[in-house]
C-alpha cells in the first residue's frame, strides 16, 4: 500500500485551552461525587492494555472479546456490588450506576453484556425472586460462573409485553411448570446472552393452572447444558448481524415442553401451592403485571446513563478537535472551527444537555434508592425513569450525529470512534421500552395523578380546582408577559416557564380526554390513541422540567464558588435553548410577547459564545480516559 | 447454534394496502418521467443475482465486489452516457442523473465508486480539460479501462480548497510541471479510488511559474504503474476503515517531484505557453478558481439525488413494515403501527419531504442542463445545487433515523438495511462541500445578488427600494394576518409565506452586514462570521422555498387527474409541516396570529392521517426493486 516513507511530522496542532475561572479537576470531583473511588477503580480496569478497543470485523471474535472483558470486571470484584447485602453486596444503587456510567465510556457492547448479566438476569432474580433464588443463583451470577439473560420480548410482542404468548402450565402431579412456545411469533427475540453464552434465562410466560390464567410470571429456565449445547426441546437461533452492539450475542429462543421445578417460579409477588392453588397479595393480574414490570426500572436508568456517557465521549472528541482544527479565516492563522458561531450554536447546547442529564440521572438514582425504604411511590419513579431514559437516549443520538458532522471527514474515520458510538447508541431509543411508548406511559401516569387528585373531590370542588389552576396559569402568564428580559436568566423564572408549559399541557389534554371518554363515550384506549401527539408533547415537557430542576438543584448545591459561574451559564443555556425550541407554543398561546422570544434567541447566542470559552475544560471535567476515547483527533 | 428445527410458518403478515384513488404504477410513471427506459435498464442490471448485497465484513473483499459491479455497469454501456457527444455520448444530464438515482437504490459504495470514476474523474477532465484530454482519456474512463480519482481535498484543507498546499511548478526547460506535497497536511486525503484501484488522479495544485503564483489548477497525474504499484515519488496510504462506504478505497497521496508533461494541465480556463507565459481569459485568480470549482456542481446534484434515493428506501421499508406490524390495541386484532397518530406524525412529513426533494432535484437538473446553452447564470445554479444538496442530505439523515426507530428492534437488524443506509448516507452532509459551508455560500450569493441590485442604483433609489420592499412585506404580512385558515391550503398563499420569510431574512441580514462593514468598518470575513447563524437561517429559507416551488410546479403539471389529489395533499403537508417548524419566527415577528399557527398544527395532524391512507401506494410508486430493498420486513 505504501511506496515510500514520509518523514513529515504527523502530530495534530495542540488543543487550545483558554484560561477558565475553574479547574477541570475541581469540576470533575464534583461530577464524580461520592463514588469517585469506584469510578477510578473501573477506569483502572478498562484502561488496561487488554481492554484496547476491538478493531476486528468478525462479530464472533468480538463477542468472545466482550465476554473476556466481562469476566475481568467480575474478577476485579465488581460483580459483587450487584449482590444484596445478605450475600455480601452493598445494596448501593449509586455505586452500581457509577460502574455502569464508567464502563460505558469504553464499549457499548460491554455495557450491554454487563447490564444483561448483572442487571437484567441477576437483577430480575433479585427483584422478582425470594431468598431461595438469591442464594441459589446470585453468587454465581456475580462471579460470572453462571451466565444468563432476560427472556421477555417476543417476536410478535415487542412493546406489548402483556400480550406475550409463551405459556407456563402447572403440572400438579409432577409439581413443575411446562414451558411452551406455541407459535413462531412467541419466540423470545433480541435476548442478550442467548445466542452463545447463556446457560439460564429468566423467562416471562403466561401462567396457567388448570383452566385459570394468572397472567405473566417469571421463571428461571435452563437453556444449555454444561457443554454449551441447547437442552432438548430448546431451539436457539442467532439474531445475526446488527447495526451495532455486535459484541453481544442476541438470540431467539423457542421452548417445547421444557419442564422446570415449581421452585423456579420467581415468587416474590405470587406463589403456586403444591396442589395448584394460586396465591398473591396483588389481586388483579393487571396490577401484578405492572408491579413486576415496575421493579425493572433500573434497566431504564442504566440506558439513560450509558447514553449520556456516549454523548459525553462524542462531545469530548468534537470539542477538542474543533479546538485544534483551523479552517478559513482572514488573519495570520486560519480560524479555529470552535470559534465559528455556527459551531458554537450546534455544540454548546448539546454540552449543556449532557451536564443537565448527568445531574438528572444522578437525582433519579437517589430517588430510586430512597424509594426502597418507602420514599417516593412506584408511579412517580416509573415516570421519572421513563421520561429521562427517553430524553437522554434521543438527545444522545442527536448529539453523536452533530458531533460527527462537526469533525467533518475525520469524524467519518472508524478510528475516531463516532462509528461505534453512533451504531451502539442507536437502539437505546428502542429497547427497555420504546421511547414513544415510554413517553405515553409518562403522560398516562401524569393523567392518572390528575385523576386521583380530582377523584376525592365533589363536582363543586373539581370546578374550583380547574378555576384555581386557570387563575394560577393566568397569573404566571401575566408574570411571563410583564417581567423584563433579564428575568430570563433567573432560575426561578426559567422553572416557572417550564412548569407552566407542563401544567397547561396536562390540564388541556386532561380536559380533552374527559370530553372524549365522557361526552363522546370513547373507550380509554381509543381516546389515548387519538390524543397521542398531545400526550407526547406533555411527556416531553415533563421530562425537560425534571431535567432542569435537577440541573438547578445541582448548581445551587455546588460547594466550590469557582464552579458556580460556569455551571450557572450552562444551566441558563439549557433552559433558554429549550425555551427557544418551544417558543412557537408560548407565542401562539399568547403566553409570551414576541420581544421576549427574540430576547431568548439573543441570550442563547451569547451564552453559546461564553460557554465556548469553558468548553474544553468542561469536557475535560468528564474525566474520560484517553484509552476509552481512542479517537486520535481528540488526544493530546 | 440450532438444537431443533421448528416448523412454524415464519412469514410476516401481509402488508395492508388500503384502497387509493390512484394506481401506484401511474404515479411511478410520472416520477420516472422521460428516462423510464434508462431507469429500467439500470434496474435490470442491479437486480441480477451477482448484485446481491454484500454481506461480508472484510472491507477489502467489499471493495473488490464494488469494482466488479462498477465494471458490469460500464460493460452494459452505461459509462458511455457520461461521454461528450463528439465521443459518442448523449450529453443528457437528466439521463445520467436517472442512472445515479437508480444505482443509489442498490448500494452506497457503488454509487460513490461510480460517481468518482465517471463524475469526478471523467467529469473534471471533461469540464476543465479540452479536446486533447477528452480524446486521450474519456473513452477509457467510460469503459473503466482507466480508473482514476479526484485529488482535491488535503489533510489540512477540507473545505478551504483555495488554501491547498500542493504545488505544481512549471519547468520551462523540460516543459513539464513538477508536483510536490510540501508538508504532511498537504497530503490529498479521502480520495476515492486512491487506496487501491486508481491509476490516474486529477490533482489540484497551486500553479507556480517562476516567481509568479497563479492559484489552483488541475492536472492529470499518473500515480500507479500497470501492475498497480505506486510510481516512484508517489506515496499512497489507505485511509482505513470508515463509518460507512467501506466498499470505496479512499486513500491519501503525497507527491515528491512527480513530473507531468505540460499537456496534462487541464487547460479550458488557463494555458501555459512553452516559454512559461501564462494566459487566461479570466484575469483574477479568485474568479478563475470559482469558475473552475463551479463546473463541478454536478457532484452536489448527485449527492442530493443519492441521499433522496436512500431516504426513499428507508421510507419504503418503514412504511411497509408499519403497515403489517400490529402492536397493542383494544379490538379483536392489535392496531397497525402505521395507524397510530404518533407514527403518522413522524413518518408522513418525511414522505412529503422525499417527494418534494424528488421534484426539486429534477428541476435543478433541468435548469443545470439548460444553463450549458446559456440559460440561468452560474451563481444561481451554484446556490440552487448547494442549497438542495444540504437540504436533501440533512433530511435523509433524519429520515433514515426516524424510519429505523419506527421499525423497532427489527430495524436494528443488519438484514433490514438501515445499518447500511444510515452509515453510507452519513458523510453526504460533509463531502462535496460541508453542508454548513455550502449554506453560507448560498447566503453569500443571495447577499451578492441583493448587492448587485443595489449597485446600479443611486442613494435615492436605494432608499426607495428598501421602502418598496418594506411596503411589499407589510402588504404580505397584512394578507397573512387577515386571510382565513382555509388559505393555508392555497398553494399561492403557502408560497407567499415561504417567500416572505426568505426575503425578510435577506433584507435583515443584508442590512446588518451593511452596518457592520460600513459603520463599524468590520472586514467582510469577520462580518460574515458574526452573522453566521442568520446566514444559515436565510439559506435554509431559500432552500425550502425552492423545494416548495418545485413541488407545486410538479403538482400543477401532473397529467393524470387521479394523481392530483394525493400529490396535492403531500404538497400541503410539506408546506404546512415546514411552516409549523418555523411558526416561532412568524409569531415572534408578528407576521402570523396565534390562531393561524394553531390551525397549521391541526392541518398537519389531519394531513398526516389522510396521507397515511395513500402511504403504502406512495412508497410503492418509488419503484424500488425488492432485490435493492433487501429488507425482509418490507417484502411481500
Amino acid at each position: 500500500m505504501q511506496s515510500d516513507r514520509l518523514t513529515f511530522d504527523r502530530s495534530y496542532p495542540p488543543i487550545e485551552r483558554p484560561f477558565t475561572g475553574f479547574e477541570p479537576a475541581t469540576l470533575r470531583a464534583y461530577l464524580d461525587g461520592e463514588f469517585a473511588e469506584t469510578r477510578n477503580l473501573v477506569k483502572g480496569i478498562i484502561t488496561r492494555p487488554e481492554f484496547r478497543h476491538f478493531e476486528g470485523h468478525d462479530r464472533h471474535e468480538y463477542r468472545r472479546q466482550v465476554l473476556v472483558w466481562l469476566r475481568m470486571i467480575s474478577d476485579a470484584g465488581l460483580g459483587r456490588l450487584f449482590l444484596p447485602p445478605e450475600l455480601g453486596g452493598e445494596a448501593n444503587l449509586g455505586k452500581l450506576m457509577a460502574v455502569i456510567e464508567t464502563v460505558s465510556f469504553h464499549d457499548g457492547s460491554l455495557f450491554i453484556k454487563l447490564g444483561v448479566q448483572f442487571g437484567l438476569f441477576g437483577g430480575s432474580i433479585q427483584q422478582l425472586g425470594t431468598e431461595v433464588h438469591h442464594r441459589k443463583y446470585l453468587p454465581k451470577v456475580a462471579a460470572c460462573q453462571l451466565l444468563g439473560g432476560f427472556a421477555m420480548t417476543e417476536i410478535g410482542h415487542g412493546s406489548n409485553v402483556q400480550a406475550l404468548e409463551t405459556t407456563a402450565v402447572y403440572d400438579s402431579e409432577h409439581r413443575d411448570f411446562i414451558i411452551n412456545s406455541p407459535s413462531y411469533s412467541s419466540g423470545k427475540t433480541f435476548i442478550g446472552n442467548a445466542a452463545v453464552d447463556g446457560q439460564f434465562m429468566v423467562v416471562f410466560a403466561q401462567l396457567h393452572i388448570g383452566a385459570a390464567s394468572h397472567g405473566v410470571h417469571a421463571f428461571v429456565v435452563p437453556i444449555r447444558d454444561e457443554n454449551g449445547q441447547p437442552l432438548p426441546g430448546v431451539t436457539i437461533e442467532d439474531n445475526g448481524p446488527k447495526l451495532g452492539l455486535n459484541g453481544v450475542d442476541n438470540g431467539r429462543i423457542w421452548f417445547r415442553n421444557t419442564r422446570v421445578p415449581k421452585i423456579e417460579l420467581l415468587n416474590r409477588f405470587a406463589e403456586v401451592m403444591d396442589d395448584g392453588k394460586y396465591r398473591s397479595d396483588i389481586k388483579s393480574n393487571n396490577s401484578r403485571f405492572f408491579t413486576m414490570i415496575g421493579t425493572l426500572v433500573n434497566g431504564r436508568i442504566t440506558l439513560a446513563l450509558a447514553a449520556n456517557s456516549m454523548a459525553k465521549s462524542a462531545l469530548t472528541i468534537a470539542i477538542r478537535y474543533t479546538a485544534r482544527r483551523r479552517q478559513f479565516g482572514g488573519g495570520i492563522q486560519e480560524t479555529l472551527v470552535l470559534d465559528y458561531p455556527a459551531t458554537q450554536r450546534r455544540l454548546m447546547p448539546l454540552l449543556a444537555n449532557a451536564y443537565a442529564i448527568d445531574f438528572a440521572v444522578k437525582r433519579l438514582v437517589r430517588v430510586r434508592d430512597q424509594s426502597r425504604d418507602g420514599g417516593t411511590g412506584a408511579r412517580p419513579i416509573e415516570s421519572l425513569a421513563a421520561g429521562i431514559k427517553a430524553f437522554s437516549t434521543w438527545t444522545a443520538i442527536r448529539t453523536i450525529q452533530v458531533c460527527r458532522e462537526s469533525c467533518g471527514g475525520e469524524g467519518y474515520m472508524f478510528a475516531n470512534r463516532f462509528a461505534a458510538l453512533k451504531a451502539d447508541a442507536d437502539i437505546f431509543t428502542t429497547f427497555e421500552g420504546d421511547n414513544t411508548v415510554l413517553m405515553q406511559l409518562v403522560a398516562k401516569n401524569l393523567l392518572g395523578e390528575l385523576k386521583d387528585q380530582l377523584k376525592e373531590m365533589n363536582p363543586g370542588r373539581i370546578a374550583r380546582f380547574f378555576l384555581d389552576q386557570r387563575l394560577k396559569a393566568l397569573k404566571k402568564r401575566f408574570v411571563g408577559l410583564t417581567a423584563d428580559s433579564a428575568s430570563l436568566l433567573n432560575p426561578e423564572q426559567q422553572l416557572t416557564y417550564f412548569r407552566f408549559r407542563e401544567s397547561t399541557l396536562l390540564l388541556r389534554v386532561g380536559g380533552k380526554f374527559r370530553r372524549l371518554t365522557r361526552q363522546k363515550e370513547m373507550d380509554a384506549y381509543s381516546a389515548f390513541t387519538r390524543l397521542q401527539p398531545e400526550l407526547l408533547e406533555l411527556a416531553d415537557a415533563y421530562a425537560e422540567r425534571q431535567v432542569l430542576e435537577s440541573f438547578l438543584e445541582a448548581v445551587a448545591r455546588v460547594p466550590e464558588h469557582t464552579l458556580q459561574p460556569p455551571l450557572r451559564k450552562l444551566a441558563d443555556l439549557f433552559a433558554l435553548y429549550h425555551l427557544e425550541r418551544h417558543k412557537g407554543w408560548f407565542l401562539e398561546n399568547g403566553f409570551m410577547p414576541g420581544k421576549r422570544a427574540k430576547a431568548i434567541t439573543s441570550h442563547v447566542t451569547r451564552l453559546c459564545q461564553e460557554v465556548r470559552q469553558d468548553a474544553v475544560a468542561l469536557v475535560d471535567a468528564f474525566g474520560i480516559p484517553d484509552q476509552c476515547l481512542g479517537a486520535p483527533i481528540a488526544l493530546g
